[in-house]
């Protein structure tokens, strides 16, 4: 029995007509010897639309009643595949997080799976159902319902894939895979075939938006190879995995892979003092970057994590000494790249008439500071230059 | 026919001791079925010795009659292996670089695999003998000698196991493989005995001296499986691979793996103009750390180098803005430690009476600036804190 576990995202959910269209490719692709695992996330907007009635109620609604809110969501998205799959004649069966096992901490909003225990779901496999599960979700320790936070339904089906050994885990959405940069940036951006963890990883903290770093995290740590695919075309995307380079040409070669980028980022300078250490041990919003210097600490966040971060700044009496809108960065990717200063220099030339206000690297990322309106100008010079513009 | 590639640094092969009791221990362990490639550095300082000879006759020596010069000092070592060898018993044959096929391109003194063409290997192998390879030398394209630069003797030996599809690559050094931290600094350090390729890569370039960056990117590169262990001993060692955390557990943990420090960098400022661009280019030395900012670049190097940059600033007409002395890194490595910014709200306490100067992070590191002569402290106290003493 191979099993495959497909999860798709929000915007592939997000109308009846695309849950049918779903059901429809996935009728098509199933050999009668697969068994199916569908991991599916909340229709886009409904996570939004539940937030926006939670807020209309109380300001700071408790994280625990949100959770049992939230996870309407999947519950809605899940039934509804279940039904179009019974509609093409499947048999099939939706679970929750809990029910599926997937077995968390207590922090609400942001928990981490502790254990996943999917018995349930193999049963059903064997008696030949698909089983539909929501991602998204999990149960704590304390029987309570949770839910993962960001990256949340990609690390659902990620470890479900691991837990059931899985053959494949693909990951559906609404781009066509792993491109060398952002094709609504660049046109001439084209689809990597293949991806290793590590650049993948880099490129997912840089501001890829196709996974999230998490369930990149996730899937390194246990090795689960991954495919990130289009829901709409169902066509090969990208595979995330060790790889194997073809050996017939044992090349130290150096590359820049693919670009990332970030724009509409926040700047906030704050004092170093003992305040600090609470503010972030209770941050619950994702840090872009940080940086801590002689006096100061500066938190780089995206724009829409703005109102959150002012609050829990005023929680802890904290006063930002600056803030500043409109920052982006730019990310090159590629292993070795540091080896070799040319890089660098060549880096600098390219840019040479856009504002760079800082340029930092790691181990396998040069990363660009600039202002978030230079972003595109910017990604589209590297990507001619390193990546080159060739279908 | 199992091949092993094994590979042994300058200082343990830094005597004719030490090199009789590698040939002792390798007859010791070596079973019958067994291939051998033993890939030898230059006896320790013997390199160091040339170069100064060389630098008593020319102060600016040309790269490719020093290539020819320091290619002598494997010469040197893999003769005396050789030898050692047979007075065991065994039959074995000493390659050069250009002998054994590790074909470079034409820079002298830091020259990159172009690629690898080892079939005299093969066949001595297949003839029964032990073949002894000089490491850090090539040939180039244009037939010259080569040498591969920092990090060369272990890319050799990850290069040939590559290219002869080795069962196993062993790099003999001088430590008794990865710890958690230097043992020099920290008594309770522990022994890992496996650790993955991207954490493993963070480590090498945050300063861990056990396998060079280079060595560890064209190891992950490949997929080579290579084991860190002591010539002394030959006691097992640490396995870097990609690995497969057991999967009872599937969880989202998040821990510090190992810390590295680096001490005693030289901090240069610069002007950002347009000289900067031919002087990277033309950099030959690692760069440890480097960072733009608005109006300067700032390079962090190695005190050692320190002539070197000397003279290349001079040589392009740069005078630096700044230069300091005496500057440390300490660099905690972990998955996913930066999801969560309870990790830097931590560190920061734990650190509250050191003069953290700077503090950054990339995916999978925390980055901590700071002079010095507190590298010891820090590296203690977060040891203590975050991996524990206990053995």
């Amino acid at each position: 029995m191979a099993i495959i576990v497909k999860k798709f995202g929000g915007t592939s959910v997000g109308s009846t007509e695309l849950i049918q269209n779903i059901a429809r490719k996935t009728a098509q692709e199933t050999r009668a010897e697969d068994s199916l695992v569908l991991v599916v996330s909340a229709m886009a907007k409904t996570t939004d639309e539940l937030m926006r009635l939670a807020h209309g109620i109380s300001e700071h609604p408790s994280r625990r009643e949100l959770d049992m809110l939230l996870t309407a969501g999947e519950r809605i998205s899940m039934s509804l595949l279940s039904l179009a799959l019974q509609n093409e004649g499947f048999d099939s069966i939706s679970f929750t997080g809990s029910q599926s096992g997937i077995i968390t901490d207590t922090r609400h909003g942001n928990a981490r799976i502790l254990d996943v225990n999917a018995f349930r779901i193999n049963q059903e496999l064997e008696k030949g159902k698909i089983v539909i599960v929501a991602g998204f979700q999990g149960v704590s320790q304390a029987k309570e319902i949770t839910t993962l936070g960001r990256g949340g339904s990609d690390t659902s089906a990620v470890a479900l894939a691991c837990y059931l050994q899985a053959g494949r885990c693909e990951i559906f959405t609404d781009v066509a895979g792993v491109c060398t940069a952002d094709p609504r940036l660049v046109p001439n951006a084209r689809l990597l075939p293949r991806i290793d963890y590590a650049q993948m990883l880099a490129l997912a903290y840089s501001g890829s938006k196709v996974m999230h770093p998490r369930a990149v995290e996730f899937a390194s740590k246990y090795q689960i190879p991954v495919e990130v695919k289009s829901s709409f075309t169902f066509a090969p995307g990208t595979l995330i995995h060790t790889y194997n380079s073809a050996k017939g040409n044992l090349m130290e070669e150096r590359n820049i892979t693919a670009i990332a980028h970030k724009e509409d980022l926040i700047r906030f300078e704050l004092a170093r003092d003992a305040k600090l250490g609470g503010l972030l041990e209770a941050w619950n919003n994702e840090i872009f970057k940080y940086a801590v210097k002689e006096d100061s600490i500066e938190l780089m966040i995206e724009g829409k994590y703005a109102t959150d971060a002012a609050h829990l700044l005023q929680q802890h009496g904290i006063e930002p000494l600056a803030r500043e809108e409109k920052i982006g960065y730019v990310t090159l990717v590629g292993l070795g790249i540091n080896l070799d200063p040319g890089f660098l220099a060549r880096t600098l030339k390219i840019c040479a008439d856009l504002r760079l206000r800082r340029v930092q690297h790691s181990d396998m990322t040069i990363e660009l500071m600039l202002p978030s309106d230079q972003v595109r100008d910017c990604v589209l010079k590297l990507h001619t230059a390193f990546i080159g513009d060739e279908p």
